[in-house]
Protein backbone atom coordinates (compact mmCIF):
# COMPACT_ATOMS: atom_id res chain seq x y z
CA UNK A 1 0.00 0.00 0.00
CA UNK A 2 1.73 3.07 -0.48
CA UNK A 3 0.23 7.18 -1.22
CA UNK A 4 -0.70 8.69 -4.78
CA UNK A 5 -0.87 11.93 -5.94
CA UNK A 6 -3.02 12.35 -8.97
CA UNK A 7 -3.71 15.13 -10.91
CA UNK A 8 -7.09 15.18 -13.17
CA UNK A 9 -8.72 17.38 -15.53
CA UNK A 10 -12.18 17.75 -16.14
CA UNK A 11 -14.49 19.47 -18.58
CA UNK A 12 -16.97 20.29 -15.71
CA UNK A 13 -20.06 21.02 -18.17
CA UNK A 14 -22.16 18.03 -17.14
CA UNK A 15 -21.67 18.00 -13.31
CA UNK A 16 -23.09 18.66 -10.49
CA UNK A 17 -19.07 19.83 -9.11
CA UNK A 18 -16.49 17.92 -7.68
CA UNK A 19 -17.83 16.87 -4.35
CA UNK A 20 -19.89 13.29 -4.63
CA UNK A 21 -23.57 14.28 -3.66
CA UNK A 22 -26.31 11.46 -3.18
CA UNK A 23 -28.16 11.48 -6.44
CA UNK A 24 -26.11 14.26 -8.79
CA UNK A 25 -23.48 13.44 -10.92
CA UNK A 26 -20.02 14.19 -9.59
CA UNK A 27 -16.67 14.09 -10.46
CA UNK A 28 -15.87 12.90 -7.44
CA UNK A 29 -17.77 9.67 -7.85
CA UNK A 30 -16.92 9.18 -11.72
CA UNK A 31 -13.27 8.68 -10.01
CA UNK A 32 -13.95 6.77 -7.57
CA UNK A 33 -15.99 4.17 -9.30
CA UNK A 34 -12.87 4.16 -11.78
CA UNK A 35 -10.61 3.70 -8.76
CA UNK A 36 -13.11 0.72 -7.58
CA UNK A 37 -12.33 -1.77 -11.21
CA UNK A 38 -8.69 -0.79 -10.39
CA UNK A 39 -8.64 -2.40 -6.87
CA UNK A 40 -8.78 0.45 -4.95
CA UNK A 41 -10.58 -0.32 -1.41
CA UNK A 42 -10.69 3.07 0.02
CA UNK A 43 -14.10 4.81 1.18
CA UNK A 44 -13.81 8.27 -0.12
CA UNK A 45 -10.94 10.50 -1.83
CA UNK A 46 -9.27 13.70 -0.67
CA UNK A 47 -9.06 16.48 -3.31
CA UNK A 48 -7.41 19.79 -3.02
CA UNK A 49 -10.70 21.72 -2.83
CA UNK A 50 -14.34 21.42 -4.36
CA UNK A 51 -14.86 23.18 -7.54
CA UNK A 52 -18.32 23.60 -7.84
CA UNK A 53 -21.15 23.17 -10.21
CA UNK A 54 -19.88 23.86 -14.15
CA UNK A 55 -16.22 24.61 -13.10
CA UNK A 56 -13.42 22.74 -14.77
CA UNK A 57 -10.03 21.62 -13.51
CA UNK A 58 -7.04 21.32 -15.63
CA UNK A 59 -4.81 20.41 -12.39
CA UNK A 60 -7.32 19.61 -9.71
CA UNK A 61 -4.93 17.61 -7.13
CA UNK A 62 -6.29 13.98 -5.07
CA UNK A 63 -4.01 11.76 -2.87
CA UNK A 64 -5.29 7.98 -2.47
CA UNK A 65 -3.80 5.12 -0.68
CA UNK A 66 -3.14 2.48 -3.00
CA UNK A 67 -2.22 -1.33 -3.48
CA UNK A 68 -0.46 -0.96 -7.27
CA UNK A 69 1.84 -3.37 -7.99
CA UNK A 70 3.28 -1.83 -11.60
CA UNK A 71 4.22 1.83 -13.19
CA UNK A 72 2.61 5.02 -12.13
CA UNK A 73 1.72 5.00 -16.23
CA UNK A 74 -0.13 1.81 -16.39
CA UNK A 75 -2.06 3.27 -13.41
CA UNK A 76 -2.82 6.35 -15.76
CA UNK A 77 -3.56 4.33 -18.53
CA UNK A 78 -5.95 1.91 -16.71
CA UNK A 79 -7.73 4.96 -14.97
CA UNK A 80 -8.47 6.70 -18.22
CA UNK A 81 -9.82 3.39 -19.74
CA UNK A 82 -12.52 3.55 -17.05
CA UNK A 83 -12.87 7.22 -16.96
CA UNK A 84 -15.47 8.76 -19.03
CA UNK A 85 -14.59 11.34 -21.96
CA UNK A 86 -15.01 14.50 -19.98
CA UNK A 87 -12.74 13.52 -16.60
CA UNK A 88 -8.69 12.57 -17.13
CA UNK A 89 -6.32 11.69 -14.59
CA UNK A 90 -3.18 13.76 -16.28
CA UNK A 91 -0.07 12.67 -13.69
CA UNK A 92 0.21 10.31 -11.54
CA UNK A 93 2.95 9.81 -8.94
CA UNK A 94 4.06 7.94 -5.70
CA UNK A 95 4.51 10.47 -2.79
CA UNK A 96 5.32 10.39 1.47
CA UNK A 97 2.64 9.08 3.18
CA UNK A 98 2.40 12.45 5.10
CA UNK A 99 1.06 14.10 1.73
CA UNK A 100 -2.37 15.57 2.10
CA UNK A 101 -3.48 16.90 -1.13
CA UNK A 102 -5.80 19.81 0.67
CA UNK A 103 -4.02 20.75 3.72
CA UNK A 104 -0.26 20.05 2.20
CA UNK A 105 -1.40 22.51 -0.61
CA UNK A 106 0.30 25.89 -0.51
CA UNK A 107 -1.76 27.85 -3.10
CA UNK A 108 -4.67 27.08 -5.80
CA UNK A 109 -4.19 28.88 -9.26
CA UNK A 110 -7.70 29.34 -10.98
CA UNK A 111 -8.15 30.64 -14.64
CA UNK A 112 -11.08 32.62 -16.02
CA UNK A 113 -12.16 33.13 -19.57
CA UNK A 114 -14.44 36.05 -21.38
CA UNK A 115 -15.66 36.15 -24.75
CA UNK A 116 -16.62 39.53 -25.99
CA UNK A 117 -19.53 38.76 -28.78
CA UNK A 118 -22.74 39.73 -29.42
CA UNK A 119 -23.78 36.57 -30.02
CA UNK A 120 -22.99 32.97 -28.67
CA UNK A 121 -20.00 30.67 -29.83
CA UNK A 122 -20.51 27.22 -29.41
CA UNK A 123 -16.65 26.52 -29.66
CA UNK A 124 -15.76 28.80 -26.91
CA UNK A 125 -19.12 28.87 -24.73
CA UNK A 126 -18.09 25.55 -23.24
CA UNK A 127 -15.35 27.35 -21.43
CA UNK A 128 -15.83 31.03 -21.13
CA UNK A 129 -18.41 33.81 -19.95
CA UNK A 130 -19.82 35.72 -23.22
CA UNK A 131 -19.94 39.81 -22.82
CA UNK A 132 -21.39 41.54 -25.17
CA UNK A 133 -18.98 44.89 -24.00
CA UNK A 134 -15.59 44.84 -24.25
CA UNK A 135 -14.42 46.06 -20.42
CA UNK A 136 -11.44 48.15 -20.16
CA UNK A 137 -8.40 45.72 -19.53
CA UNK A 138 -6.05 48.03 -17.60
CA UNK A 139 -8.87 49.36 -15.41
CA UNK A 140 -9.85 45.71 -14.81
CA UNK A 141 -5.98 45.40 -13.93
CA UNK A 142 -5.67 48.47 -11.84
CA UNK A 143 -8.75 46.94 -9.43
CA UNK A 144 -7.19 43.87 -9.21
CA UNK A 145 -4.22 44.82 -7.62
CA UNK A 146 -5.90 45.78 -4.57
CA UNK A 147 -6.65 42.22 -4.65
CA UNK A 148 -3.27 41.46 -3.60
CA UNK A 149 -1.95 40.17 -0.14
CA UNK A 150 -4.21 39.59 3.08
CA UNK A 151 -7.27 40.47 3.66
CA UNK A 152 -10.71 39.54 4.96
CA UNK A 153 -12.93 37.79 1.71
CA UNK A 154 -16.04 37.95 3.44
CA UNK A 155 -18.13 40.29 1.33
CA UNK A 156 -16.38 37.71 -1.99
CA UNK A 157 -17.65 34.27 -0.50
CA UNK A 158 -18.51 32.24 2.50
CA UNK A 159 -16.07 29.75 4.71
CA UNK A 160 -16.52 26.14 4.17
CA UNK A 161 -17.95 25.79 7.73
CA UNK A 162 -19.32 28.58 10.41
CA UNK A 163 -16.33 29.03 12.37
CA UNK A 164 -13.83 28.75 9.45
CA UNK A 165 -11.72 31.97 8.69
CA UNK A 166 -12.62 34.43 5.48
CA UNK A 167 -8.62 35.86 5.14
CA UNK A 168 -6.92 34.87 2.86
CA UNK A 169 -3.94 35.91 0.72
CA UNK A 170 -3.78 36.53 -2.70
CA UNK A 171 -0.46 36.18 -4.91
CA UNK A 172 -1.42 37.23 -8.18
CA UNK A 173 -4.28 38.69 -10.13
CA UNK A 174 -3.78 39.52 -13.02
CA UNK A 175 -5.73 39.94 -16.76
CA UNK A 176 -4.39 39.37 -20.08
CA UNK A 177 -5.75 39.46 -23.48
CA UNK A 178 -6.75 36.24 -25.61
CA UNK A 179 -7.94 35.53 -29.34
CA UNK A 180 -11.43 35.52 -28.50
CA UNK A 181 -11.58 37.99 -25.40
CA UNK A 182 -9.91 38.13 -21.78
CA UNK A 183 -8.31 35.45 -19.54
CA UNK A 184 -7.57 36.32 -15.42
CA UNK A 185 -5.65 34.11 -13.24
CA UNK A 186 -5.36 34.77 -9.67
CA UNK A 187 -3.31 32.45 -7.27
CA UNK A 188 -4.07 32.18 -3.53
CA UNK A 189 -3.52 30.41 -0.63
CA UNK A 190 -6.86 29.25 -0.33
CA UNK A 191 -10.78 30.55 -1.65
CA UNK A 192 -13.62 31.04 0.04
CA UNK A 193 -16.58 29.41 -1.90
CA UNK A 194 -17.35 31.36 -4.64
CA UNK A 195 -15.14 33.65 -3.88
CA UNK A 196 -13.21 33.42 -7.31
CA UNK A 197 -16.28 33.80 -9.63
CA UNK A 198 -17.94 36.73 -7.26
CA UNK A 199 -14.15 38.97 -7.53
CA UNK A 200 -14.71 38.04 -11.48
CA UNK A 201 -17.80 39.75 -11.29
CA UNK A 202 -17.44 42.60 -9.73
CA UNK A 203 -13.85 43.15 -11.89
CA UNK A 204 -16.08 43.01 -15.20
CA UNK A 205 -18.05 45.28 -14.32
CA UNK A 206 -15.30 48.00 -12.92
CA UNK A 207 -14.03 47.11 -16.38
CA UNK A 208 -17.49 47.98 -17.90
CA UNK A 209 -18.26 51.08 -15.98
CA UNK A 210 -21.02 49.44 -14.01
CA UNK A 211 -19.30 49.57 -11.07
CA UNK A 212 -17.40 52.63 -10.24
CA UNK A 213 -13.26 51.70 -9.50
CA UNK A 214 -13.02 51.08 -5.66
CA UNK A 215 -15.49 48.26 -5.56
CA UNK A 216 -12.81 45.93 -3.96
CA UNK A 217 -11.59 47.71 -1.49
CA UNK A 218 -14.98 49.02 -0.59
CA UNK A 219 -15.78 45.34 -0.08
CA UNK A 220 -13.11 44.97 2.45
CA UNK A 221 -14.31 47.86 3.87
CA UNK A 222 -18.00 47.38 4.06
CA UNK A 223 -18.25 43.57 3.88
CA UNK A 224 -20.60 43.94 1.40
CA UNK A 225 -19.02 43.86 -2.64
CA UNK A 226 -22.37 45.06 -4.00
CA UNK A 227 -22.47 41.70 -5.85
CA UNK A 228 -25.97 40.71 -7.04
CA UNK A 229 -24.90 37.62 -8.99
CA UNK A 230 -22.00 35.56 -9.87
CA UNK A 231 -19.87 35.27 -12.97
CA UNK A 232 -21.09 31.86 -14.95
CA UNK A 233 -19.50 29.07 -13.49
CA UNK A 234 -18.22 27.83 -17.20
CA UNK A 235 -15.41 30.10 -17.72
CA UNK A 236 -13.66 29.39 -14.46
CA UNK A 237 -10.91 26.40 -14.23
CA UNK A 238 -8.36 25.07 -11.28
CA UNK A 239 -5.46 25.50 -13.32
CA UNK A 240 -2.54 24.26 -10.26
CA UNK A 241 -2.43 23.46 -6.75
CA UNK A 242 1.04 23.69 -5.29
CA UNK A 243 2.49 21.80 -2.85
CA UNK A 244 6.00 23.91 -2.54
CA UNK A 245 9.58 22.37 -2.83
CA UNK A 246 8.04 19.73 -4.38
CA UNK A 247 7.95 19.67 -8.53
CA UNK A 248 4.62 19.54 -9.98
CA UNK B 1 -39.01 38.34 -49.80
CA UNK B 2 -35.28 38.86 -49.58
CA UNK B 3 -31.80 36.48 -49.59
CA UNK B 4 -29.98 36.32 -46.65
CA UNK B 5 -26.04 35.00 -45.99
CA UNK B 6 -26.09 33.16 -42.41
CA UNK B 7 -22.59 32.66 -40.37
CA UNK B 8 -22.83 29.86 -38.77
CA UNK B 9 -20.70 28.21 -36.09
CA UNK B 10 -21.44 24.87 -34.25
CA UNK B 11 -19.24 21.94 -32.30
CA UNK B 12 -20.05 18.54 -34.21
CA UNK B 13 -19.30 16.51 -31.29
CA UNK B 14 -23.06 15.50 -31.26
CA UNK B 15 -23.83 15.42 -34.36
CA UNK B 16 -23.80 13.17 -37.82
CA UNK B 17 -22.40 15.78 -39.62
CA UNK B 18 -23.85 19.25 -41.57
CA UNK B 19 -26.14 17.23 -44.40
CA UNK B 20 -29.75 16.06 -42.90
CA UNK B 21 -30.18 12.43 -43.31
CA UNK B 22 -33.08 9.99 -43.12
CA UNK B 23 -32.29 9.22 -38.95
CA UNK B 24 -29.70 11.14 -38.09
CA UNK B 25 -28.66 13.85 -36.02
CA UNK B 26 -27.53 16.64 -38.33
CA UNK B 27 -26.42 20.41 -38.04
CA UNK B 28 -29.19 21.04 -41.03
CA UNK B 29 -31.88 19.50 -39.31
CA UNK B 30 -31.37 21.61 -36.46
CA UNK B 31 -31.17 24.85 -37.70
CA UNK B 32 -34.31 23.95 -40.51
CA UNK B 33 -36.40 23.32 -37.76
CA UNK B 34 -35.36 26.63 -35.85
CA UNK B 35 -35.86 28.63 -38.71
CA UNK B 36 -39.18 27.50 -39.44
CA UNK B 37 -39.82 28.46 -35.89
CA UNK B 38 -39.27 32.10 -37.14
CA UNK B 39 -41.41 31.83 -40.31
CA UNK B 40 -39.24 30.48 -42.91
CA UNK B 41 -41.39 28.15 -45.62
CA UNK B 42 -38.56 26.86 -47.57
CA UNK B 43 -37.24 22.97 -48.09
CA UNK B 44 -34.04 22.94 -48.01
CA UNK B 45 -31.21 24.93 -47.08
CA UNK B 46 -28.05 25.47 -49.02
CA UNK B 47 -24.48 25.33 -47.32
CA UNK B 48 -21.13 25.80 -48.90
CA UNK B 49 -20.93 22.14 -48.23
CA UNK B 50 -20.61 19.73 -46.20
CA UNK B 51 -19.09 18.77 -43.18
CA UNK B 52 -18.70 15.29 -41.69
CA UNK B 53 -19.77 13.68 -38.97
CA UNK B 54 -18.01 15.32 -35.90
CA UNK B 55 -16.42 18.06 -37.85
CA UNK B 56 -16.63 21.76 -36.29
CA UNK B 57 -17.38 24.86 -38.16
CA UNK B 58 -16.41 28.30 -36.83
CA UNK B 59 -17.64 30.18 -40.57
CA UNK B 60 -20.05 27.84 -42.25
CA UNK B 61 -22.07 29.73 -44.61
CA UNK B 62 -25.76 29.21 -46.06
CA UNK B 63 -28.15 31.17 -47.96
CA UNK B 64 -31.71 31.07 -47.53
CA UNK B 65 -35.15 33.25 -49.04
CA UNK B 66 -37.04 34.65 -45.77
CA UNK B 67 -39.72 37.16 -45.89
CA UNK B 68 -38.20 39.03 -42.01
CA UNK B 69 -39.64 42.42 -41.44
CA UNK B 70 -37.35 42.72 -38.54
CA UNK B 71 -33.87 43.73 -38.55
CA UNK B 72 -30.77 41.27 -38.82
CA UNK B 73 -29.60 41.54 -35.72
CA UNK B 74 -33.30 40.46 -34.31
CA UNK B 75 -33.03 37.76 -36.84
CA UNK B 76 -29.88 36.80 -35.10
CA UNK B 77 -31.53 36.78 -31.66
CA UNK B 78 -34.51 34.75 -32.79
CA UNK B 79 -32.53 32.06 -34.33
CA UNK B 80 -29.95 31.73 -31.59
CA UNK B 81 -33.01 31.42 -29.08
CA UNK B 82 -34.28 28.41 -30.72
CA UNK B 83 -31.29 26.62 -31.71
CA UNK B 84 -29.41 23.98 -29.39
CA UNK B 85 -26.07 25.07 -27.16
CA UNK B 86 -23.87 23.42 -30.00
CA UNK B 87 -24.92 25.55 -32.93
CA UNK B 88 -25.35 29.23 -33.09
CA UNK B 89 -25.48 32.02 -36.03
CA UNK B 90 -22.91 34.62 -35.71
CA UNK B 91 -23.41 36.48 -38.34
CA UNK B 92 -26.46 37.49 -40.73
CA UNK B 93 -27.00 39.89 -44.06
CA UNK B 94 -29.10 40.61 -46.80
CA UNK B 95 -27.59 39.61 -50.11
CA UNK B 96 -28.17 39.99 -54.01
CA UNK B 97 -30.76 37.45 -55.10
CA UNK B 98 -27.72 35.62 -57.33
CA UNK B 99 -25.85 34.97 -54.23
CA UNK B 100 -25.05 31.19 -53.80
CA UNK B 101 -23.60 29.70 -50.79
CA UNK B 102 -21.76 26.98 -52.70
CA UNK B 103 -21.50 28.46 -56.06
CA UNK B 104 -20.34 32.04 -55.40
CA UNK B 105 -17.76 30.92 -52.85
CA UNK B 106 -14.14 31.40 -53.61
CA UNK B 107 -12.23 29.71 -51.06
CA UNK B 108 -12.83 27.43 -47.68
CA UNK B 109 -10.34 27.79 -44.82
CA UNK B 110 -10.52 25.11 -42.42
CA UNK B 111 -7.72 24.48 -39.68
CA UNK B 112 -6.79 21.36 -37.80
CA UNK B 113 -5.47 21.12 -34.31
CA UNK B 114 -3.13 18.52 -32.60
CA UNK B 115 -2.05 18.44 -29.10
CA UNK B 116 0.46 16.15 -27.63
CA UNK B 117 0.08 14.67 -24.81
CA UNK B 118 0.77 11.24 -23.08
CA UNK B 119 -2.95 11.08 -21.72
CA UNK B 120 -6.38 12.35 -22.92
CA UNK B 121 -7.05 16.25 -21.46
CA UNK B 122 -10.40 16.96 -21.61
CA UNK B 123 -10.45 20.05 -21.80
CA UNK B 124 -8.74 20.09 -25.16
CA UNK B 125 -9.47 16.73 -26.73
CA UNK B 126 -13.06 17.55 -27.69
CA UNK B 127 -11.50 20.05 -30.51
CA UNK B 128 -8.06 18.52 -31.04
CA UNK B 129 -6.60 14.90 -32.16
CA UNK B 130 -3.90 14.15 -29.33
CA UNK B 131 -0.95 12.89 -30.69
CA UNK B 132 1.86 11.03 -27.85
CA UNK B 133 4.87 11.99 -29.61
CA UNK B 134 5.91 15.68 -31.34
CA UNK B 135 5.68 16.08 -34.68
CA UNK B 136 8.71 18.13 -36.20
CA UNK B 137 6.95 21.40 -36.95
CA UNK B 138 9.58 22.99 -39.75
CA UNK B 139 9.68 18.82 -41.44
CA UNK B 140 5.53 19.32 -41.53
CA UNK B 141 5.75 22.86 -42.99
CA UNK B 142 8.41 21.64 -45.78
CA UNK B 143 5.70 18.82 -47.03
CA UNK B 144 2.97 20.95 -46.54
CA UNK B 145 4.57 23.67 -49.38
CA UNK B 146 4.23 20.91 -51.53
CA UNK B 147 0.22 20.71 -51.62
CA UNK B 148 0.39 24.34 -52.56
CA UNK B 149 -1.24 25.21 -55.84
CA UNK B 150 -3.14 23.21 -58.18
CA UNK B 151 -3.22 18.92 -58.21
CA UNK B 152 -5.23 16.39 -58.79
CA UNK B 153 -5.88 15.25 -55.27
CA UNK B 154 -7.65 11.91 -56.17
CA UNK B 155 -5.26 10.53 -53.42
CA UNK B 156 -6.58 12.36 -51.02
CA UNK B 157 -10.36 12.27 -51.18
CA UNK B 158 -12.83 11.58 -53.80
CA UNK B 159 -15.62 13.93 -55.45
CA UNK B 160 -18.43 14.24 -54.52
CA UNK B 161 -20.32 12.57 -57.38
CA UNK B 162 -18.65 10.02 -59.95
CA UNK B 163 -18.16 13.13 -63.00
CA UNK B 164 -17.19 16.00 -60.50
CA UNK B 165 -13.77 16.91 -61.22
CA UNK B 166 -11.03 16.00 -58.50
CA UNK B 167 -8.65 18.94 -59.14
CA UNK B 168 -8.46 21.81 -56.64
CA UNK B 169 -6.16 24.57 -56.01
CA UNK B 170 -4.76 24.97 -52.82
CA UNK B 171 -3.61 28.62 -51.60
CA UNK B 172 -2.46 28.39 -47.84
CA UNK B 173 -0.98 24.98 -46.34
CA UNK B 174 0.87 25.70 -43.22
CA UNK B 175 1.58 24.62 -39.59
CA UNK B 176 1.58 27.05 -36.45
CA UNK B 177 2.91 26.40 -32.84
CA UNK B 178 0.05 26.94 -30.52
CA UNK B 179 -0.05 26.41 -26.43
CA UNK B 180 -0.54 22.74 -26.27
CA UNK B 181 0.34 21.84 -29.62
CA UNK B 182 0.06 22.63 -33.47
CA UNK B 183 -2.40 23.99 -35.83
CA UNK B 184 -2.79 23.39 -39.42
CA UNK B 185 -4.19 25.85 -41.78
CA UNK B 186 -5.35 25.19 -45.26
CA UNK B 187 -7.16 27.22 -47.76
CA UNK B 188 -8.17 26.51 -51.01
CA UNK B 189 -10.59 26.89 -54.14
CA UNK B 190 -12.42 24.07 -52.58
CA UNK B 191 -12.00 20.38 -50.78
CA UNK B 192 -12.56 16.50 -51.87
CA UNK B 193 -14.84 14.54 -49.43
CA UNK B 194 -12.43 13.65 -46.63
CA UNK B 195 -9.73 15.95 -47.98
CA UNK B 196 -8.23 17.82 -45.31
CA UNK B 197 -8.36 14.93 -42.73
CA UNK B 198 -6.49 12.61 -44.95
CA UNK B 199 -3.71 15.48 -45.95
CA UNK B 200 -3.63 15.85 -42.06
CA UNK B 201 -2.45 12.32 -41.75
CA UNK B 202 -0.22 11.97 -44.01
CA UNK B 203 1.84 15.53 -42.82
CA UNK B 204 1.71 13.98 -39.14
CA UNK B 205 2.85 10.82 -40.35
CA UNK B 206 5.91 12.18 -42.33
CA UNK B 207 6.74 14.97 -39.14
CA UNK B 208 6.68 11.75 -37.10
CA UNK B 209 9.12 9.81 -39.16
CA UNK B 210 6.42 6.93 -40.01
CA UNK B 211 6.06 7.88 -43.61
CA UNK B 212 9.15 9.55 -45.80
CA UNK B 213 9.47 12.94 -47.08
CA UNK B 214 8.19 13.63 -50.08
CA UNK B 215 4.99 11.66 -49.38
CA UNK B 216 2.55 14.48 -50.92
CA UNK B 217 4.72 14.28 -54.30
CA UNK B 218 4.10 10.50 -54.50
CA UNK B 219 0.52 10.72 -53.94
CA UNK B 220 0.02 13.46 -56.53
CA UNK B 221 2.46 11.10 -58.81
CA UNK B 222 0.83 7.75 -58.41
CA UNK B 223 -2.45 8.32 -57.11
CA UNK B 224 -2.49 6.84 -53.76
CA UNK B 225 -0.99 8.15 -50.19
CA UNK B 226 -0.72 5.32 -48.36
CA UNK B 227 -3.17 6.38 -45.97
CA UNK B 228 -4.39 3.74 -44.02
CA UNK B 229 -6.85 6.06 -41.95
CA UNK B 230 -7.81 9.95 -41.05
CA UNK B 231 -7.26 12.10 -39.17
CA UNK B 232 -9.97 12.29 -36.59
CA UNK B 233 -12.81 14.59 -37.13
CA UNK B 234 -12.34 16.34 -33.24
CA UNK B 235 -9.19 18.38 -34.97
CA UNK B 236 -10.88 19.82 -37.90
CA UNK B 237 -13.01 23.16 -37.85
CA UNK B 238 -14.33 25.41 -41.01
CA UNK B 239 -13.23 28.08 -40.19
CA UNK B 240 -14.11 30.46 -43.09
CA UNK B 241 -15.90 31.04 -46.93
CA UNK B 242 -14.63 33.32 -48.93
CA UNK B 243 -16.82 35.44 -51.51
CA UNK B 244 -14.80 37.79 -53.12
CA UNK B 245 -15.03 41.47 -53.16
CA UNK B 246 -17.62 41.19 -50.04
CA UNK B 247 -15.99 41.76 -46.87
CA UNK B 248 -16.93 38.60 -44.50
Amino acid sequence: MARYKLILAYDGTAYNGYQRQAIKHSVQHELEAALRKIGWQGKTLTASGRTDSGVHAHGQVLHLDLDWKHSTETLLTALNAFLPDDIAALDAKEVDEGFHARYSALSRTYRYQLYVQKHRNPLIDRFAWRVTVRPDLELMNLESRDLLGEHDFIAFGKALNQTGTTIRKIYQAEWTETSFGMDFTIKGNAFLNHMVRRIVWVLVHVGSGMMPRGAVIKGFETGYAGTVALAPSRGLTLMKVDYGEEIN
